[in-house]
């Protein structure tokens, strides 16, 4: 068995067995946040005519060109032309058609004036300076061309997305399936969250802040329940699961105690191993396995150390079952806001914020000093990286943090 | 008619009509993403009792206090506690407690030593060198205490919340129920998604983009469809849509043109108009008013400049209806990336990116050079705010971003 590998290499092996599911259709109504699965070309250019991008009066540019305050020059207003309709005059000489935002160019102008420039009556408009040829038209195909390649598959549908793919005509969009990620949590001394607290127990509070960062990044999740630290239960509940998931996390029973024996469990229902522990501090003790195709990951029951092992090893994989082309944790470099003393044998990774002061990324870390710790990732939005053999950091050193 | 707004003095006119809705339960198991509308007291400590952070022998410190590796202490093993169990015997002198980690500390123990450095047996476990009184001792109510207020009303619950709600025994949760937003475009060159081009008329692209950020501050949507440019038919929708919403937001008909006439709508239909435009460019040319109590915003037909207003203005508000306590875009200090030549009479928001390069926040604001443009917003993360009277900004110099 495999032991002791890096934080990238390990996530590197979660991530060689994920892969995105199948695909379906969805409403472009009800697509953000989902992850488009085909190419999108644009069908036609957009926009798909010579248009205003104001209200005014279109023309030709030489009509005017020596047009000023002591000069005016009047035309004829042969038509008017509103957002929605199509102008059926053709602007001559000394001539001009009103023309509102939105609306087609008419043939013959090169020029569109703002209304706000002129002077005007239903029958006549006035000019006060001259304009150039091309003024306030904004071409066929300025934003994207016809034919074009516009949108690729792996990319997630933001706000922005969404009202690309409606103005390229398509009321449905084809997106991946989202994985479904199962949690089981085990261990004896657990109890629901709605049951009394009695001696030597505590609740299960680990997977609900688990299952929602994996639902943040795009996955459905179910909870599996607790099971007590016996290997038939553990055995007969991943058994059951498999094949209404495409991931098991498991949370306790990978330390090196008497009482810890996922490995011997996955052993057993047939399930390879792929390797136990990461250098990395804390969540190194997790264990990693296929068990009929699927990965199953085995998580501490320390609830820090589960989300770190988690966001470090399995955000990235359940971004890329989403079919999300950036699966990887973005990273970024900032000033360490405090010294932090704590010298670091193995990579170590502190939850902490990074803010923007005056211009300078700084990584404020989360103290452990235990008076009012909520969960140690509560507030946070990067987890900071201490390199293995640091003998502790000063303020202003740089720290690398992966962003949350 | 009050015009001419700051957007400062816009944003606060519509928060102040903005309240949150009602509350609702909900299971914490899918409260993550919504907004607490309770405060949250610990019942108990947390954790409840003095326990063991890993697996190993708890003693009283003073036993070894003269261990070393020439000068081993060896002590008898009088009882194991597996996780989820409870001591049944004091530990007395020269005894030891073999204790699983999570498991709650017997009476008499001071320190717990880990596994690994110690040398044992079924009945007897042997260390090489002292500990101090309470290592490895995690006291009860460390994390938090009885009594104690954990988590406010006006919070949103993140995934560290959702779990710190779990932990702290809640099934159910109280969270504000979310505002409703309808969305009504208005434009008679307006054609649904799904239909063909015809001459003059475009695609009704810009509420996909619009609807998809308000939901991701968390409202819910309707999409109303579109209406032609007739006061009779827009009245109508508004009027039957009103009671189904508590914010309606509609495009188009906001600008000086003969056939923009929502100002008219509005006052017809007995709606009290707050403002029409802020010294804002894109985006100043809307509308805000108040009809049924309701606030209605009609922002411009032009898909850039409806999104910068709508994320300045009605984001903030959308979000204090949701219950967030933090509803005020959030802000930061950047480098321009590079030049950005135009003058800027008014207000000026350019969308861009926010990157952190060598430990500077530095702001790229997008092009408009018009080739490949997609969506304005399309990768953007932030608005820069270029300030009124700038004759242009240069490489490195600061600029204020709206996160969005």
């Amino acid at each position: 068995m495999e032991t002791g590998l890096t934080v990238e290499e390990g996530r590197d092996r979660i991530l060689a067995l994920s892969e995105a599911k199948g695909t379906e259709y969805v409403e472009t109504e009800f697509a953000n946040g989902r992850i488009l699965s085909e190419d999108i070309y644009a069908q036609e250019n957009i926009p798909p005519f010579d248009r205003s991008p104001l209200d005014g009066y279109a023309l030709r540019a030489r009509d005017i060109k020596g047009a000023s305050g002591e000069t005016p020059v009047t035309l004829k207003v042969i038509e008017e032309v509103p957002a929605g309709s199509v102008p059926t005059k053709e602007v001559t000489e000394m001539a001009a058609v009103k023309i509102l935002t939105g609306a087609p160019i008419p043939k013959g102008a090169d020029l569109v004036v703002k209304y706000e420039e002129t002077e005007f009556t239903e029958t006549e408009v006035t000019f006060f300076k001259p304009g150039k040829s091309g003024g306030n038209i904004v071409p066929a195909g300025e934003d994207i061309r016809a034919g074009q390649l516009v949108l690729s598959k792996g990319e997630r549908i933001t706000p922005a997305v969404c009202g690309i793919i409606a103005g390229l005509g398509r009321p449905k969009v084809q997106v991946y399936q989202k994985p479904v990620v199962a949690f089981l949590s085990t261990g004896s001394e657990l109890i629901s969250v709605g049951e009394p607290l009695s001696p030597g127990k505590i609740r299960n509070s680990s997977v609900y802040t688990l299952k929602s960062y994996l639902e943040d990044v795009g996955a459905e999740t179910i909870l599996l329940g607790n099971v007590v630290d016996d290997p038939e239960e553990i055995s007969e509940k991943i058994r059951s699961s498999v094949d209404g998931a495409d991931m098991i996390v498991t949370t306790g029973g990978v330390s090196v105690g008497d009482y810890d024996f996922l490995i011997r469990v996955m052993e057993q229902i047939g399930a390879e191993i792929l390797f136990w522990k990461e250098k990395l501090k804390p969540g190194g003790a997790f264990l990693a396995s296929v068990y009929k195709g699927k990965p199953v990951i085995s998580l501490s029951g320390n609830p820090s150390a589960a989300a770190v092992a988690m966001i470090l090893n399995v955000v990235p994989a359940v971004r890329k079952m989403c079919g999300n082309r950036e699966f990887l944790l973005k990273e970024a470099t900032a000033k360490l806001a405090e010294d932090y003393t704590k010298s670091s044998p193995n990579m170590r990774i502190v939850p902490g914020k990074l803010e923007i002061r005056e211009g300078q990324a700084v990584a404020v870390l989360s103290g452990h000093s235990g008076n009012g710790m909520l969960h140690p990732l509560h507030g946070c939005n990067i987890l900071g990286r201490i390199e293995a053999g640091s003998k502790g950091m000063k303020k202003g050193n740089s720290i690398s943090v992966y962003y949350i």
